[in-house]
């Protein structure tokens, strides 16, 4: 059946990027763990600007040349040289407030470029924490739209297709969707909503084991946690804004 | 936990095949709609041996070299100067028993390519017909294993997936497995497996509506019916061949 509705498509790993209209489409970042919960967490409690950069060198060099907080971790710890870490809980109004965050992250930054190479129409990032201001903005839109799952390394992973379906639950009938990975992240999400974190436990998810390696639980926890940090965020010339 | 047990992972299109150890495992190859149904079909049927080959050209010219059938379609139909099409119900015993056939595939064949390009192990074919020779096979190899899904042009697919959860949920405990992609392919076989030809068309699968366009829903029944051809078939020196 045709119809005028926009398409919606679920990218579930950056290396199937190039299979998207990318030029034709609206590109949702999604790194639940943690990345884009932590950008909507610190843009939520008031940081000016996000400067999303791809490597620990390019983050301490960017925190010479400005007033800012540089951030980013590497197997779990702070990364030499740069002064916090991932946690959406270092984030808060009192510390982030008015200030510009440079934050390293390898998944959802390569991705993100990966977007702007191939001339996304708009780029935004999603995460349960800001789930509603999504699904709200995506709305409105009436583009395309590409949900772009960072994953790990470029393998699938299981937090980020939910997140996919988590959206399409509640905006897939404003799209015309054809997306056999659309179908599969709705049905893992409606069987994991009532609680993604004992989900998450469940299935063995790689990323669940990799951080409560390191006793983040309780970010986990928080990263699962919709719309605590509800605003819509946005990609413009280099810098991550809240609408 | 760590165990002496081999590894398991899912592959969900051939794009991603480059994330995997693929010449330290066996590759399964998964087209279930219909390339490896078909494939176990006519084997289980008496092929004397199946000749997978990429191009339409190809598959004329080996037709021309020596005494074989040759088939494949495109867009649904029997491509210009071939025999015969990918349906399973054209390789009855009658007809197929003691011949060579040649078949041209697009997805199955790219991803056997990648496989054989990457040193893999040993090569399999899997489908619903011939699920529980695959599982055997596996169980008794005591190697890596990597399910590897054709896809469809590259996009994941919700056929491919299924049958890789098919057979997790029946052998995954003889692997060590840390896959989300596992995990997600399990999650959905659970959903789908008491009427898998509803689940994909209450899912929309993309591939079910393409061939029942094709007024192939026969075909798709076939493709999802566990056991009806139950031999392992193996790639060797250009051939697929049964045990």
């Amino acid at each position: 059946m045709r119809t005028n509705k926009p398409e919606l498509y679920t990218c579930l790993s950056p290396s199937l990027l190039d299979l998207y209209e990318v030029n034709n489409s609206i590109v949702v970042i999604i790194d639940v763990l943690r990345a884009t919960s932590t950008i909507a967490t610190a843009l939520y409690n008031g940081a000016k600007s996000i400067i999303p950069v791809d490597s620990v060198a390019e983050c301490i060099r960017i925190g010479k040349q400005i007033e800012s907080i540089t951030a980013g971790e590497r197997d779990g710890q702070i990364a030499e040289g740069l002064e916090y870490g991932n946690s959406p809980f270092e984030y808060s109004r009192e510390f982030i407030n008015g200030k510009t965050l440079v934050l390293t992250t390898t998944n959802g930054t390569r991705l993100l470029q990966m977007a702007l190479d191939n001339n996304a129409k708009a780029i935004i990032t999603g995460s349960f924490p800001n789930l509603s201001a999504v699904c709200n903005f995506l709305i409105t839109q009436k583009q395309n739209v590409i949900l772009g799952c960072a994953a790990w390394k470029n393998r699938v992973n299981i937090e980020d297709t939910l997140f996919a379906g988590a959206v399409i639950s509640r905006i897939g009938k404003h799209f015309s969707i054809n997306c056999d990975s659309s179908a599969m992240a709705t049905s893992m999400y409606f069987e994991a909503k009532d609680d993604l974190f004992e989900f998450m436990k469940l299935k063995n998810a790689s990323h669940y084991n990799r951080l409560t390696t390191f006793g983040l639980e309780k970010d986990i926890r928080y990263c699962l946690t919709e719309d605590i940090a509800n605003i819509t965020v946005f990609y413009k010339d280099g810098k991550l804004l809240a609408k």
